[in-house]
């Protein structure tokens, strides 16, 4: 019934080694660690974010799938820096010995994926363990010497900017468990492209050169806005407009059909998209250099020196916010 | 009863930015990447080898020596390269909201472990899962432009190097399982001996001068002594003499009571010892240099260009080998 691999040698050499043919200091898995060269000028950015079945997907997501949000989900956090991905190793933890049609899908996946963001495996580790399927990648990127674009440095004042669209992925996610969800705001064609939202996140890799030109600070939505715009105001106040949160049309007739849907737009999570802080007279250039990337960006509101992070309306009346934001060890968090 | 960390923020912040404080580019882990400064002339290093509950360590170990462990797999793999660390990222993946004073000892031990290796922590991720308790660490250490050691590279005619002894791991596991073991034949001194080896592998990061002046090519013993030979040898033959193995007192005392610990001597695993291809006429100032940094070598065999990998007994005879290592994939292969 079952065609599953028989070792760790065809594993790594049937399946992951190919990934790795364009970086020499990979040398093909076969080493203890890898090389990496940086080139001079630059300096490397690293993140190291897991993800795993029943937390950050389902373990009958197809493979593919779960490959991509892998690597896009540290893909996100390098966008935010304004680095440029070159690397990735790759720690597998398996339940049991996988399949090798699941384990084809899953090298096509992180094919894909790391053509799209342009980086190449380059090493890891692969165990057999008693929990659920668990995929660890560390990202490696590069940066100009001394234009990394940190998380604080925000100041007051400064216009606050969003990539993209806000609360797909929160939606998407409901979806994908719950199909027959909003049968009748949506169309299968909307459902669909919320729930591909959710799948196969989007990481913001082309805005780096208007960051790194006009951001004061930035970071990658992945707890939910309202937590990362606490984060990015880092002790100052900031107030955002509710209507020009940028929507995609299927999350405003989401919206149009439950108001509830409000709070999964603010504090959903999974958006993967970026949030930074630019000087008001900077404003128009960053967005033009966005946009001149590829890259759509919305102005949301702004930080002031007032105290707390607020959410107003089109008459400038604050909203009440329900939930904060995901965090894995609060009291009442369901994982 | 139980004294868990109520957040994300808190297991963080308390418990894991203090590690950080001597890594400017960690931010205080409050970004969502780590920036690295690579001092030119020098290449970066880079491995990711996760270690989980119930695989590489057990749910009621110390949690010092867990936190020892999970760096310390990492820097054998440096080791091995002859690189010098610089850096790591932690990606925890808890069961539950771990008690404050496990998080104590946690850190405690990460601290005492960075300490003795020379890196500090920069960045990485905590989750609650299904799963057991995992710790995947990815390391970075970098190696002079062009001194970097690979795995490949060994020539017929080299000398077969290890560092340390060999054994006391594999023997130190069941040990740690089953105390009343072997009472016989050691003392509680020598199992204590034994039992540390286990938990606390010792990484030859002192090796690397040697190595990197000396060594045409080197890797950790992690899948015990045959398997990697056999990675060593790289397709060309390897004979080692048993006798010349390097046996604590108390792996030989064990020996001495039972023959079959001779196999665990061979395929344990676990070992974190360095196995080194040197050139014939290097053989001696590798050795003095290894002992000048503070290390133990023992030359314990040759490559050759006949088929396979053997072990001969002090006659030059065979011995049979009845396990050639650790697979997690492989059938009948216990997790």
């Amino acid at each position: 019934m079952h065609d599953r691999i028989a070792s760790e040698a065809e594993l790594i050499q049937a399946f992951l080694a190919p990934l790795a043919a364009g970086a020499p200091g990979a040398f093909g898995l076969r080493d203890d660690a890898a090389l990496l060269t940086v080139e001079p000028g630059m300096d490397m950015v690293v993140t190291n974010d897991p993800i795993v079945a029943g937390v950050h997907f389902f373990a009958d997501d197809r493979a593919d799938d779960i490959a991509w949000k892998a690597l896009a989900v540290n893909m996100s956090d390098l966008a935010a820096k304004a680095a440029r991905p070159i690397a990735y190793t790759l720690a597998l933890g398996f339940p049991e010995a996988p399949e090798r049609a699941w384990m084809t899908n899953f090298a096509q996946g992180l094919r894909t994926a790391q053509e799209v963001f342009g980086c190449h495996l380059i090493g890891g580790d692969t165990d057999r363990t008693s929990g659920p399927l668990s995929i660890g990648v560390a990202a490696i990127g590069v940066v100009p010497k001394g234009e990394f674009v940190t998380r604080s440095g925000a100041k007051a004042g400064d216009r606050i900017f969003v990539t993209g669209t806000l609360g797909d992925s929160a939606l998407g996610l409901r979806l994908h468990r719950e199909p027959n969800l909003l049968t009748f705001a949506l169309t299968e064609g909307e459902k669909a492209f919320l729930v591909g939202r959710y799948l196969r996140p989007s990481p913001r890799l082309a805005l780096a050169p208007a960051l790194r030109e006009f951001a004061s600070a930035a970071l990658d939505i992945s707890d939910g806005l309202i937590k990362d715009l606490v984060r990015l105001a880092d002790g100052r106040g900031a107030t955002i407009a509710f209507p020009r949160l940028p929507l995609s049309p299927s999350t405003r007739a989401a919206l149009a059909s439950d108001a509830r849907i409000l709070n999964w737009v603010l504090s959903g999570g999974d958006d993967y998209e970026i949030l930074a802080a630019v000087r008001p007279e900077s404003a128009r250039e960053f967005a033009a250099k966005a946009l001149s990337h590829g890259v759509q960006v919305t102005e949301i509101g702004s930080l002031h020196d007032a105290d707390g992070v607020s959410v107003v309306d089109a008459a400038g009346r604050p909203i009440e916010i329900d939930n904060l934001g995901y965090d894995h060890f609060a009291v009442g968090d369901a994982v």
